[in-house]
């Protein structure tokens, strides 16, 4: 069943207003990371509430609790549970998104105001954090109820929503949630199928279906010495500098080709066969594509395969900084008393937080040793999510895969990411359902980046594309 | 000629006044290496300008240009040059300060507000950026004037001023002032001798004279390659990572026990003979003083002749930070597109920024043509000073040297120090006189860290030291 024509004219039709709801959407700096602005979280779950109700969700506010953060404790945004239909001869399809954005500041070397969502009406780009992660695509299930509800018009299947606050930073308060709503009696009991779009296409003009993600085990590895910050003068060549202490145990993680140094970490994946590397031959995708949305020519290898491989099959190891340390502009002469190397690890299957914990802090241990140093280490893991494979020729994929030829007039790539969203797994443990990752940005997105952007056209045409696959899900055989 | 009784009466008398200063002095974040507060810098100009004519001294302010830092072009803060007496039956010291500060931030840890002073009643510590390094020497200076002027008495010697405001950004626009000022004819000309209180005590008891300094050489290395920073997830393992090559550019340039591993660096340094190390065998110095200054039982070696000569008479190098990497609390999966690490080195004679950059340069570019990755490499020098050895022999010396028996009824250590004042070489070599080091505050005062303090009895018994230093110059043998 196609979706009916005056739903795709009335999603051109207003875009305008769309465009300036996800403007709305954007002021609010709803950082889940940064304690300062949990209250931003908050007012950004109100905001949601509130066009949820008005498009005729019935929702309720689920108090998550507190938790610890960075030694303060704060209150967890609430998740929002909805439902929209309850018809017995119908699907139903629980739907999620997260509704709060990683940090980002105009000195972090942004063109514009990061919520302030600026339209380059040349480029058709709508800039702006959270534009495109993942607010745009909450925005564009908001789209498509809306012009039913105007139009007082049943949905093809019923509708479960779980939307989430607390994504970017570990998705805390959320498993227990799922799993328990996912029982017999529970919110989420008789929820069929699940789609997630909080993720991108392989390039900027295919779009793309993901029945893969990498997991993540993101670590905090602090070395501390002095009770103060040091004058390098005073103290330099006197006493073992953290700094120096950490920049060595930061050296022995990973080569500068991606290698992965810590024992038993790369080892644990299966190397790739022949068949199943034609699969990525077979993408529409190359190393060029890569170094356009990088913006430079830094691919680790002219080989695509191997670069394609190593994003979404091999494990990989990033260091995202250290905090402690001098950090602005300007030189300043210190001994840093305190300082923690930030670092990550993407997970593929078999590897999960729990068998790659042990191995990281043990070579950490180990590694802080052969230093000899008098300065002392402590390891955390502050967050990790497991890998997650699907069955991308589940009904619901099929169902995806037709709604695409629909709006684009092209098939999906299929893929996997990687990218965490670790809640697919929760849902695709606890429902024991398939789940599917339904993209609305492009690759050059920027998620996570300075200039994040949603192009105009993916979100508009990607609320006809979220539509367009509940129209084909009703139909389709189960 | 043993200063006057009155005068260290006076002293005493209003010390409370002078503390309240100190508090006003503190309260201008005249931070010379961030562009935000450079209009403060020139507010602790006037500020400073303004008290030395309520106490006689006649100044001007001199314009030293402009500079670019971070990209941006900026106004350099003004010289202070003053004089007072003009008798040529006198000798005329030279005295110079600076009155600007380090960054500060009461996030960086300190207990209290950085830019206000705080005094512990308990401990009699002044807490305050500033208060040790270097305004509360420089206020010494007007407490000793404000007696003379006050009670209408002539100077036992004739006085030159010089305060600058960019001492910590390597002192831009000064050593050309300081060289043409130098010339016969010009400001400092007839100058007998210069006296700098810009340093510590060796330790937290015994009064210092200090005739040595370690230079300085000041490295910003960057790493750059995407065009903007890149979410981890999605380019892990597929690009070369600015972040991950320069943990390895930082892993080549010393060990955790301080040894310099840059080509020729350590190398050029010849080895103390036994001779000298007995000098630092007498200093009233212990493991357990650095120790206890650090705040933690971290000294590289349990040899004080070792450690100590660590700090004055070999090279340093301290890696200071990160600019462009993830440095806030909390955990963000950034792949940091630019990065650049800042570092410096200690340099001891013949060691010179000229002789030891082509080594720094050298040794990056060949560590990061040995990485193969396809990212770009810059290396910058920030600032630089040569170090500085003087005659402790000298009458300026002597003439310190009764002053603190007079004053603190004990022997002066002679120490050379781990820190710079680049512009201490500037005047010896200029006017070709012998310069004194006169240290205020204590080992233990914490400059260029957290919870930067001077004592209260340093502040005051320094202030008579410095004043019972001048009735000494004028009455000792050229």
């Amino acid at each position: 069943m196609p979706a009916p024509s005056e739903f795709l004219k009335y999603i051109d039709g207003n875009a305008d207003a769309f465009i300036k709801r996800l403007a709305e959407a954007v002021s609010i700096p709803s950082i889940s990371g940064d304690a300062r602005h949990r209250k931003d979280v908050f007012a950004m779950a109100d905001w949601l509430n509130a066009q949820l109700k008005s498009v005729g969700v019935e929702t309720q506010l689920v108090d998550l609790g507190r938790h610890t953060m960075d030694g303060e404790d704060l209150p967890l945004p609430p998740a929002i549970l909805g439902r929209l239909g309850n018809d017995s001869s119908k699907k139903t399809v629980l739907i999620y998104g997260h509704f709060d954005v990683q940090p980002a500041l105009k000195s972090d070397g942004w063109d514009t105001e990061p919520f302030t969502l600026t339209i380059n009406e040349q480029t058709g780009q709508l800039i702006g954090r959270g534009s495109s992660d993942d607010k745009g695509p909450i925005l564009g299930w908001l789209n498509v109820l809306q012009y039913h509800h105007e139009n007082k018009l049943p949905l093809p299947v019923n509708l479960k929503f779980c939307f989430e606050g607390m994504e970017e930073s570990g998705s805390e308060g959320l498993d227990d949630l799922v799993r328990r709503e996912s029982q017999k009696g529970g919110y989420f009991d008789g929820v069929d199928c699940v789609c997630i779009s909080d993720n991108y296409w392989l390039n900027t003009r295919t779009p793309a279906l993901t029945y893969g993600l990498r997991g993540l085990s993101y670590y905090k590895v602090t070395v501390s010495g002095p009770a103060r910050d040091l004058h390098s003068g005073v103290f330099g060549r006197t006493v073992h500098e953290p700094m120096t202490d950490l920049v060595h145990l930061l050296n022995t993680l990973v080569t500068p080709t991606g290698d992965i140094l810590i024992k038993g970490v790369d080892e644990m994946v299966p190397p790739a066969d022949e068949e199943e590397k034609k699969i990525y031959e077979k993408l529409d995708y190359s190393i060029s594509d890569i170094e356009q949305s990088a913006g430079a020519s830094i691919a680790l290898s002219d080989d695509k395969v191997n670069v394609l491989m190593g994003r979404m099959r091999q494990p990989s190891l990033s260091i995202h900084g250290i905090e402690g340390a001098f950090s602005a502009p300007g030189a300043k002469t210190v001994i840093p008393a305190k300082v923690s190397g930030k670092f990550s690890i993407r997970l593929v299957p078999p590897q999960t937080p729990d068998n790659i914990d042990p191995l990281v802090i043990d070579h950490l241990k180990k590694a802080f040793a052969e230093l000899g140093s008098k300065n002392t280490l402590t390891v955390e893991n502050l967050h990790g999510g497991k890998p997650w494979v699907a069955d991308h020729r589940h009904w619901n994929f099929e169902a995806a895969k037709k709604a695409t030829k629909a709006v684009y007039g092209q098939d999906p790539d299929l893929t996997r990411e990687g990218g965490s969203i670790p809640v697919t797994l929760t849902f695709a443990e606890s429902l024991g359902v398939n789940v599917l990752l339904l993209p609305m940005g492009r690759g050059d997105d920027g998620a996570h980046s300075t200039n994040e952007k949603l192009d105009r056209s993916n979100f508009i045409e990607g609320s006809k594309l979220l539509g367009t696959y509940l129209y084909e899900l009703a139909d389709i055989q189960k």
